[in-house]
């Protein structure tokens, strides 16, 4: 086999996996990046109710159903974490440490990266620690749940999971004065841990501790353009145009790395688009 | 309950679901319209590979996922055809003939007509030709009208049409029989031109001509510009952001509607986005 793929695309999430799926539907040589468990934010979910036509699924269970779809079509996930991507000019090169790879094109799959993690953050994470406040809200009713929000957005989520739960608590890891409905009660203190044994038991704060059932970690998205010098970003993600073109010629991008909102059928439906955009680029060298 | 829903959705295809989905995990008052086989285009597929998760499916099966999906969520689908949108500043009404819905936001997820239009079509428009048969009807009191339809639903409004006029003749586009009214002439023929000089005279098939006042043109889905006037478009598109925000505000777009490729998880993954967008535009007011 030629040792130049036609594309590869960087990431093993939702967006990855479908631009992979619909480029080996298109008949494309591809290559396909990422790690075993696919995506932290997939196995991780503890239960999903908006992928449309698998209702009431865990993170697990769609995993699994990913698997089987990608290995009924012979796909297979290159263990690599990829380091850099440079733009050569009739092709790319995708750098795994000294080793280079090949690829007339790219669809960018990589997911956001979100800021530091709190101490315990990582730990719990699905064990009560989530970072959709709006998807996992419901599994709260009745119970207490602390927002961690680093950006003023999360207010309106904070809002939001307030309709549904008993009591929240809402740190805000920012300086303005947060605009929240009158119930929710605002901590002004430094998070010094999530803390738990099996679960989330509670938030151990500088001055006090509040006992929650649930932690929601509302982040900002940090950059991804290390990654592939040169590329365009608008406010943290790649930026795109509808086709998911980059601005580098041949380099698409799709999923939570080109914005808002980071949810899986989003990321889906643009991995196909972009592997279907990236079909017609390589057609028309 | 309130009789102004949050958001409307307009279609039941692949994009219009996943709207509504992703507002009721919202906690939205929603009204989905559409139609019972939820979309022509989601039946009709013999075999489909990428929709990701559930390979190597049929669209009968997929629907029958999508409907278990919907009902799981007490989604009902309102089966009505929304014949004109106008934006009222607070909010928008749905017009069905003479009954009107009212919502403060709105997901257009139509889909999109592959069919050409008919030779006089688009020159005739207004000025005979028309696209909403009952609502249109009450203009040929003692006329004659012919009804070009393209599926069977056309059949239940040529019934309609059928009480109010003097005589209708039905041009069936597909080959299933057509289930009439004894007194509606059926003309199995091939469409050439829709013809008339300042209006409608006549249209002219193979094998021979019917002089005819009125014309309806009855298709899945008619031009978003008609549905919604006002609404920017680009070659034949709804105009979209990123975020799916027509040019008017509250106003959303999804799916096929809104450009290539027109695929289902694209759609999805847009109707998601849409939602979500107008969830936001809600939460802001
Ligand atoms: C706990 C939790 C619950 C959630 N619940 C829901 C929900 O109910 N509904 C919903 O719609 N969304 C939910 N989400 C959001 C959803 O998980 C994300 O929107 C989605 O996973 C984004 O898909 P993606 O493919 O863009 O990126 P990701 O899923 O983040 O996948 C990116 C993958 O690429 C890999 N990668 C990154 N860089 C490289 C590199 N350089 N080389 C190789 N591999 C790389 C990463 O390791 C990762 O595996 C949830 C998220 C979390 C964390
Ligand atoms: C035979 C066939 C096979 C296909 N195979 C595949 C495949 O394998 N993979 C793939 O990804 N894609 C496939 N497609 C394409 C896919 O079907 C479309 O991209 C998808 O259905 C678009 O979804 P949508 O929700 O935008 O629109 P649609 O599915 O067209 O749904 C729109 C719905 O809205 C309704 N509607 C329109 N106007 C109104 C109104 N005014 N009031 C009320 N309701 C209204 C329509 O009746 C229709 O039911 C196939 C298409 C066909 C025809």
């Amino acid at each position: 086999m030629d040792s130049r793929y036609d594309i590869a695309i960087v990431g093993s999430g939702p967006a990855g996996l479908s631009a992979a799926v619909n480029a080996r539907v298109r008949n494309k040589n591809i290559i396909l990046f990422g790690n075993a468990e696919f995506s932290e934010k997939l196995i991780k979910a503890p239960k999903i109710k908006n992928y449309l036509g698998l209702p009431d699924i865990t993170g697990l269970q769609l995993k699994d159903k990913f698997e089987n779809h990608i290995k009924s079509m012979n796909i297979n996930i290159t263990l690599e974490r990829i380091n850099e991507i440079y733009a050569m000019g009739e092709y790319f090169g995708l750098m795994v440490n000294q080793k280079m790879y090949e690829a007339k094109a790219i669809v960018l799959a990589t997911g956001i990266e979100y800021t530091k993690p709190l101490r315990g953050e990582e730990e719990l994470l699905g064990k009560g620690v989530g970072y959709c406040a709006t998807c996992d809200a419901p599994l709260y009713k009745g119970k207490v749940v602390t927002i961690i929000g680093y950006n003023k957005e999360a207010e309106r989520e904070a809002n939001y999971v307030n309709e549904l739960v008993k009591k929240v608590y809402y740190i805000p890891m920012y300086r303005d004065k947060p605009n929240l409905d009158d119930n929710i009660e605002i901590v002004e203190d430094k998070v010094l841990e999530i803390y738990g044994k099996e679960r989330v038991e509670k938030v151990i704060l500088e001055n006090k501790q509040i006992d929650t059932d649930g932690v929601f970690v509302l982040k900002d998205s940090i950059s991804p353009a290390q990654l592939v010098p040169g590329i365009a970003m608008e406010s943290n993600h790649v930026k795109v145009d509808a086709n998911m073109n980059t601005n580098i010629p041949g380099c698409f991008a799709a999923g939570d790395c080109v914005g808002r909102p980071y949810q899986y059928m989003k990321a889906v439906g643009q991995g196909q688009t972009a592997a279907l955009n990236a079909v017609s680029y390589l057609d028309k060298q």
